[in-house]
C-alpha cells in the first residue's frame, strides 16, 4: 500500500495508478496543455478569446517550478515569488528554531535585510521546448528488442540533453510524453538564492484541517511569498504575473499554469472495472482498518496520539482521496463516457487496416492483464511494498537487509530498483535512520498486519502459518518488538556488513520474521511485472500510439510534472441538491470559526481575531473554478486574459479526485485564494504593507 | 448486521451468536453454575472452600434479577438493593426532568421521604427451584415429529407453569437447559415499588467512556442505589448481603451471582472458523467503514455529530467487541483447547455404539451447513435484518411496508416472526415512530450502502444495478430521500392500510427501493434458515445431549439469563509485557484525570474536584478476578467467603469478551467497583453518611 498511500495532504497528494497516458475526445474544459501546443482554437470557439502573441510565453516565463515539483510564479518586478503555504511546508519547518515556530506563528520581513534564506531550496522556469522525438529514435532499428531500443533511446537522450546544456548554457531535460509517442527537450533557467518574505500562520493557511480538506466552501489563506535572488541582488525576473486590480467575478474565464505531477487518462474500461471493482476497495479496506486501528491506539493517551497522528493523517488523508477516486468510478456518466470513447476509438482503428494490424489486440492484452492482477492483487499488494501490511519501521528495516543481502552481490543491472547503485543511498539513509521507533505503535501496527493476513489469506495458509509461528497475532507481535535487536542502529549496520551470511545466521526475531515472508513477496512482485505490468505498458503504448495517429495534434498528453495550462470559468456547483457558489468571502470564515465554537481545526490565529474589525468582510477569500488539475498544480497562480494573477490553486474539491482518471465538470472543481483576499489579509491582519504594495505595483 | 450489532455498552452488550450449548471441561475457574448444582467439589478441591449449609441459599435470596435481565442484590436490613449506574441508566433518565438531569448531576436522598419511585421497574427473587424435566417430556412418545414434540412440551410447560403459579403465589417459569437435556422451574418473588437512593454523577460513574470501556485499569463508580418497598414500607429482605468491612486483598477468593444472558460454549471447531474466517471478519470489515463514514459525517458540523452520535457509538462498542472476539479465535491456545476438546467429545460418543448410532454424525451435519453458511453469508447478511446494510431509518420502514403487505393476509402461523400477531405491536410501534428522521445522516447511509453493496456484489450485479437505478450511489440516495414521502408518518399509515394493492401501486421512489430488494433477501433468509439454522440446531441438540451423557452432572449449562454463580480469585494479569495490578485506587482516578488534561470523556465532576483532599487516595476503587461473566451480569454482587459484599461488577476487559465462546483466564477478567471506594465516595464525596452508615450496619 505505501506506494499508494497519500501522506501529504492537499494538491502535492499523487496517486500513480499507472504512468503514462492521454485523453480520446476533449469535454468541456478538459486538459492539461503543453504550453508548445496551447488550445487556441478551442479556446477561440468556446471563449473567444484569442491570446495576443506574445501572452504565452510571458504566461510561461513568469511561472517556476518549486523544488520537487511543486508549482509557483514570480509576481513582482523585484522577484517576488507567490506558492502555496503547503508548498513551502518543508521551507518553513527548516527555517523554525526552537523559539520562533514559523508554522505556527508565521513570518513576515517588511523589510529585504529581514528574509531569511532558504538553505536547499532549487526553483526552475522553463526557458524553451523544442520536439526532439526525431533525434531520439534516430538510433532506433525496428529489428531491436524493446530492452535494446530503450537502451538506444536512452543513450540519445543523454546525448541530446548533454548537447543542449553546452550550447544553451540552460539545465536541459527530455521529457516523454504521449506515453513514449513524442519527447520534447525542456531547458530551465534555475535559481538557488530564495529567502522568505511573508507566511501566514498554519491556522489560518490550513484552517479547517484535515476536516475541510477537499471540501468547499472553503476560508483558507494558503499562500507563502518569497524572494528570489541572484548574485545577491533580488532578480528583476524578464517576466511576472501583474496582480488583478480589480478580481476575477463569477462565470469568467481562468487560466491555471503549473506542473500537474501524474494523471493516467489512459486506462481502458477494463482496467478501470479493476481498480473499481479490485484495487481501490481493497486499498479502502484496509485504510478503514488502519483508521480505525491508528484512532483506537491514539485514544488510549495523549503519548500515543502523539506517535500515531503523522501516520493517521496519513490514512485519512488517502482514504478520503480514495474515497473521491471510487465514487466517480460509480458514477455511470463517467464510466458511459469512458466505454463511449473506448468504442470509438477502437472502431476508428479497426476501419484502418494498418492501425487494426498494429494496435486493435491492445485492449484484450490489457483485459487479460487484468484478469490476471484480479487473481494476484489482494496478495501481492498485501505483501509488496517496503512495510507490506505490516506497519512497522522494524519490519521494513529488517525486510530491507535480508533483501540487502539477497541483491548485493547481484550484477547492479540485476538488481530490484531500490538496491541498484543510484537508490543505495537513499536505502542506507532510510535503513540506518536514527528516528525514534515507538514500540507500541510498531506492536500495534504488527498486530493489526497479522490480523489482516489471517483475514485475508486464512489461518491455515503456510505463509500465515510462519508468519505467526504458532502465536496469536498480539503475542507474536509483542515477542517481536521485544526480542529484536534492530531498533539499534549500530546492529543494522553490523548485519548489513555481514551480507548474506550474517542473514541467514542471524536469530533476530524481526529478521526471521522478514524472511520468512520476504521469497513470496519476492514471487508475487516477480508474477506482477511478467504478467500484469510488463503486458500493460506495452498495450498502453500502442493504445497512445493508435490515439495520436487518429486524434493528431489537438490532444494533450497525460500530466507527467511537466508545465501545463489549464483553463475554466469560474463557477460553483450542485451537490446534494444544495448549491455551492463560487466565492467564500472573509466574513464567511467568522462564521465558520464561530459555529464550530473556534475547536482546533477551526480555531484562528489572535491575529485574525484581533483584526475582524480591521476588514472588509465583504472581501472575496477562496474560490471555484473548472479548470484541469491535479496533485503538483499546487501553488499554481490563478491568472485572467490578460495574463493578471486573480489567485492561487490550493486544492481540488473531493469531486474533482476522480480527474485523475478522466475529467467531469458537474460537481469537481479546482479551488483557489482569492487575490483580494490575500491582498486584504496582508494590509489589515499583517500590516505587510510594503509586501501588498509591491505585488500591486503601489512601491 | 441488525441483531449482532451492540448498540449499548459495558455487560449488558449480548452477542447471541447462537443459543444453547454447555461446556466439556471446566478449565481454570470455568462455569456459570446453578444454584440448585454448585461446583461444591471444585470449591473443596482448588480452593479448599466448603459453604456451610445455608450460604449457597442466603446468596440466591439475597440476589434480584433487575428489569428485563440485568443483576442487582440486597445490601441492607430495610430494602436497598445496588446496581450498576449502566444498569439503572433507564430508570434514571425517566426520572429526570428539563430541571434536574440525574445522569448528569446524580442523586442523594439523604432520608427516605425524598427517595424517587420508579414507574415501570420490576424486580425477582429466585425463591425455589426444581427439575421437572420428566413431567416436561412426560407426554413425548419417540414417533412424534419434532414439531409434535416441540408443541407437546410446550403444553406441558404452560400446565406445570399454571399449576406452580396457583399452588405458591410466586411467579413460576420453566426454564429450559443444558439445550433441552433438562428443565427447570424457578419461582420468584416479584417486587415493583423500587424507588432511587442514590446515584452518582455520569461523568464518575462511566469515566472514560467509550475510550476506557472493556480496558483496564478503570476508575468507575458504576454503581446506583435504590430501596425496594413493600405495602409502603421498606422491605425487611429475609435475605441480604452484609457489606464486608474489611474489603478484599488479592488473590482472595471471590464469587458473583447474577444472570448472564447468553454463552455459545457448544460451538463446534468448524463453526468457530467459520465466526473466525467469514463472520466476524464480514462484521468487522463492515464497522470499520461504517465508523469512519460516521466520523466523517461527525467531523462536517456539531449538528451532524449529535445526529450520528448514537449510531457511531453504538458501532465502536460493536467493533471493540467483535475486536475482541476475533483475537480470541485468533489465539492458537483458545483454538487448540477447542480442537482437543471435540476429539475427546466424539471419541467418547465413538465408544459408545448407542451413543455413536444417535450422535456421532452432528459435527459433520454441523460443518456441513458451515460450508453452505460461507457461501450465503456475504450477501445474505448484507441483506438481512431490517436495515440489511442500508443504514437509513426510511429504508427500514419502507422496507417493513412491503413485507406488512405481504404478510398480513397470511395465517398467523406462517408469518415472517416479526409479522405475527405478538409481534405486530412493537412492528407498528417502530413503523409509526415520530421520532425525528435526519435527511442528511439519511443520505449518507444510504450512500454508502449502495457503495457497499458495488464492492460486496459488483457493479453489474442485477439487484445492484437495480438498486442504483442507473445512477451513483449518492445521486439515488439523494433522490431517495428527497423523493419520498415516508418522512411522513400518516403517509406511512395510509399505505400500511391499503394493503398490497397500495404498495404494489406506489410510485414512492424508497417504497420500489425496497421492493426491489426484498425477494432477493427473503429468498435467501429461506435459504439460510433450511439449510444452515435448522441443520445446527439439530446437530447442536445431539451434541449437547451426548455431553450431558458422558459428563453428566459436573457440569454448567450455557448462559440464558437465570441465575448462576461463578467463582474465581482477585488477579492480575499480564499485557504486552506489562503487568497490570489487580486493583486501582482513588488516587489513580486523578492521575488519570490530570493526564488526560480532564478533557471529555476523562472530565470529572465539580464534586469529586472539591473533595480530592477529602478523599483517602490510597482506597481501593477498581478491581479484576477470573470468575466467569457474560453480558447481563452486569450489577451482580462480588462476595467473599462469608457472604459479604466486596465489590459489584460492571464490565469484563476486552480479553473477556471471547467468554462468550470459550473461558481463558490468561488476561481475561471481569472487572468490579471496589466496595471499599463505595463507601469512600458516599462518605466524602457525597455526604451520604445515612447510606453509607446503613450499608456498613451502623444505622
Amino acid at each position: 500500500m505505501d506506494r499508494e498511500a497519500m501522506t501529504t495532504t492537499r494538491l502535492r497528494i499523487l496517486i500513480p495508478l499507472l504512468a503514462g497516458s492521454m485523453t480520446a475526445t476533449v469535454l468541456a474544459d478538459e486538459g492539461m496543455w503543453l504550453l508548445n501546443q496551447p488550445p487556441l482554437e478551442d479556446l477561440k470557439d468556446k471563449y473567444g478569446f484569442e491570446p495576443h502573441g506574445g501572452w504565452v510565453e510571458h504566461v510561461q516565463k513568469s511561472c517556476v517550478r518549486f523544488g520537487g515539483g511543486a508549482s509557483a510564479s514570480f509576481v513582482s518586478a523585484d522577484g517576488v515569488m507567490m506558492t502555496n503555504h503547503h508548498v513551502g511546508f518543508d521551507q518553513l519547518h527548516k527555517l523554525s528554531t526552537p523559539e520562533r515556530n514559523l508554522l505556527v506563528d508565521g513570518f513576515y520581513a517588511p523589510t529585504r535585510d529581514r528574509e531569511l534564506k532558504c538553505e536547499d531550496l532549487e526553483l526552475k522556469v522553463l526557458w524553451s521546448m523544442e520536439d526532439v522525438t526525431d533525434r531520439v529514435n534516430s538510433t532506433v532499428a525496428p529489428q531491436m528488442s524493446t530492452a535494446e531500443a530503450s537502451a538506444a533511446r536512452r543513450k540519445n537522450i543523454t546525448m541530446i540533453e548533454k548537447e543542449s546544456s553546452e550550447r544553451t548554457g540552460l539545465l536541459s531535460e527530455v521529457v516523454t510524453l504521449f506515453h513514449g509517442a513524442r519527447y520534447h527537450i525542456y531547458r530551465y533557467r534555475r535559481y538557488t538564492d530564495v529567502r522568505l518574505v511573508m507566511a501566514p500562520e498554519g491556522g489560518i493557511a490550513h484552517f479547517g484541517g484535515d476536516t475541510d480538506n477537499f471540501e468547499y466552501p472553503r476560508y483558507c489563506l494558503d499562500v507563502t511569498f518569497f524572494r528570489v535572488y541572484e548574485n545577491g541582488r533580488p532578480l528583476r525576473p524578464e517576466h511576472y504575473l501583474k496582480w488583478s486590480t480589480s478580481g476575477a467575478v463569477d462565470g469568467e474565464l481562468t487560466f491555471i499554469v503549473g506542473h500537474p505531477y501524474r494523471t493516467e487518462r489512459l486506462f481502458t474500461v477494463d482496467h478501470l472495472k479493476f481498480l473499481r471493482d479490485v484495487k481501490i476497495t481493497t486499498i479502502l479496506k484496509r485504510l478503514w482498518r488502519r483508521e480505525v486501528q491508528l484512532l483506537t491506539f491514539s485514544a488510549r493517551s495523549d503519548e500515543q496520539a502523539r506517535m500515531a497522528r503523522s501516520d493517521l493523517g496519513g490514512a485519512q488523508n488517502s482514504r478520503k482521496a480514495f474515497t473521491g477516486i471510487l465514487a466517480g468510478l460509480h458514477d455511470p456518466a463517467l464510466m458511459n463516457g469512458k466505454i463511449a470513447a473506448e468504442r470509438s476509438l477502437r472502431a476508428a482503428v479497426d476501419a484502418n487496416p494498418r492501425y487494426k494490424a498494429q494496435w486493435s489486440d491492445a485492449w484484450d492484452q490489457i483485459a487479460r492483464a487484468e484478469e490476471t492482477h484480479r487473481r494476484l492483487y489482494e496478495r501481492h499488494s498485501a505483501l509488496s511494498g517496503r512495510r507490506a501490511v505490516i506497519r512497522s519501521d522494524l519490519f521494513a528495516i529488517a525486510k530491507d537487509l535480508v533483501r540487502l543481502a539477497e541483491e548485493l552481490p547481484k550484477p547492479n543491472a540485476e538488481r530490484l530498483p531500490d538496491f541498484t547503485e543510484t537508490a543505495l543511498e537513499s536505502l542506507y539513509l532510510a535503513l540506518y535512520s536514527p528516528a525514534p521507533i515507538h514500540a507500541a505503535l510498531e506492536t500495534d501496527g504488527i498486530t493489526s498486519g497479522l490480523s489482516y493476513l489471517i483475514d485475508s489469506f486464512g489461518a491455515e495458509d503456510p505463509l500465515v502459518r510462519a508468519a505467526l509461528d504458532g502465536r496469536s497475532p498480539r503475542a507474536r507481535a509483542e515477542a517481536l518488538v521485544r526480542g529484536t535487536r534492530l531498533k539499534d542502529v549500530a546492529f543494522r549496520k553490523k548485519l548489513a556488513a555481514g551480507g548474506a551470511t550474517a542473514i541467514a545466521e542471524s536469530t533476530d526475531p524481526m529478521i526471521r520474521f522478514a524472511a520468512s515472508i520476504d521469497p513470496e513477496a519476492r514471487a508475487l512482485q516477480k508474477r506482477f511485472e511478467d504478467e500484469v505490468e510488463s503486458v500493460e505498458r506495452a498495450a498502453y503504448t500502442k493504445i497512445a500510439a493508435a490515439k495520436f495517429a487518429i486524434n493528431g495534434a489537438g490532444m494533450y498528453p497525460d500530466a507527467t510534472s511537466s508545465l501545463r495550462l489549464a483553463y475554466g470559468p469560474i463557477r460553483g456547483y450542485r451537490q446534494g441538491g444544495e448549491t455551492i457558489p463560487a466565492f467564500t468571502n472573509m466574513g464567511g470564515l467568522y462564521e465558520r470559526y464561530e459555529k464550530r465554537g473556534g475547536v482546533d481545526p477551526f480555531d484562528l490565529p489572535e491575529r485574525w481575531l484581533d483584526h475582524k474589525d480591521d476588514l472588509d468582510l465583504s472581501t472575496p477569500f477562496n474560490f471555484v473554478c473548472t479548470a484541469d488539475i491535479i496533485g503538483g498544480n499546487s501553488g499554481s497562480p490563478v491568472i485572467n486574459r490578460v495574463g493578471e494573477v486573480i489567485g492561487i490553486v490550493f486544492d481540488g474539491n473531493i469531486q474533482s479526485l476522480v480527474w485523475d482518471i478522466a475529467y467531469t465538470d458537474e460537481e469537481a472543481r479546482a479551488v483557489s485564494v482569492d487575490a483580494r483576499g490575500i491582498i486584504e489579509a496582508l494590509r489589515k491582519v499583517y500590516g505587510a504593507t510594503a509586501l501588498a504594495d509591491e505585488l500591486m505595483n503601489r512601491g
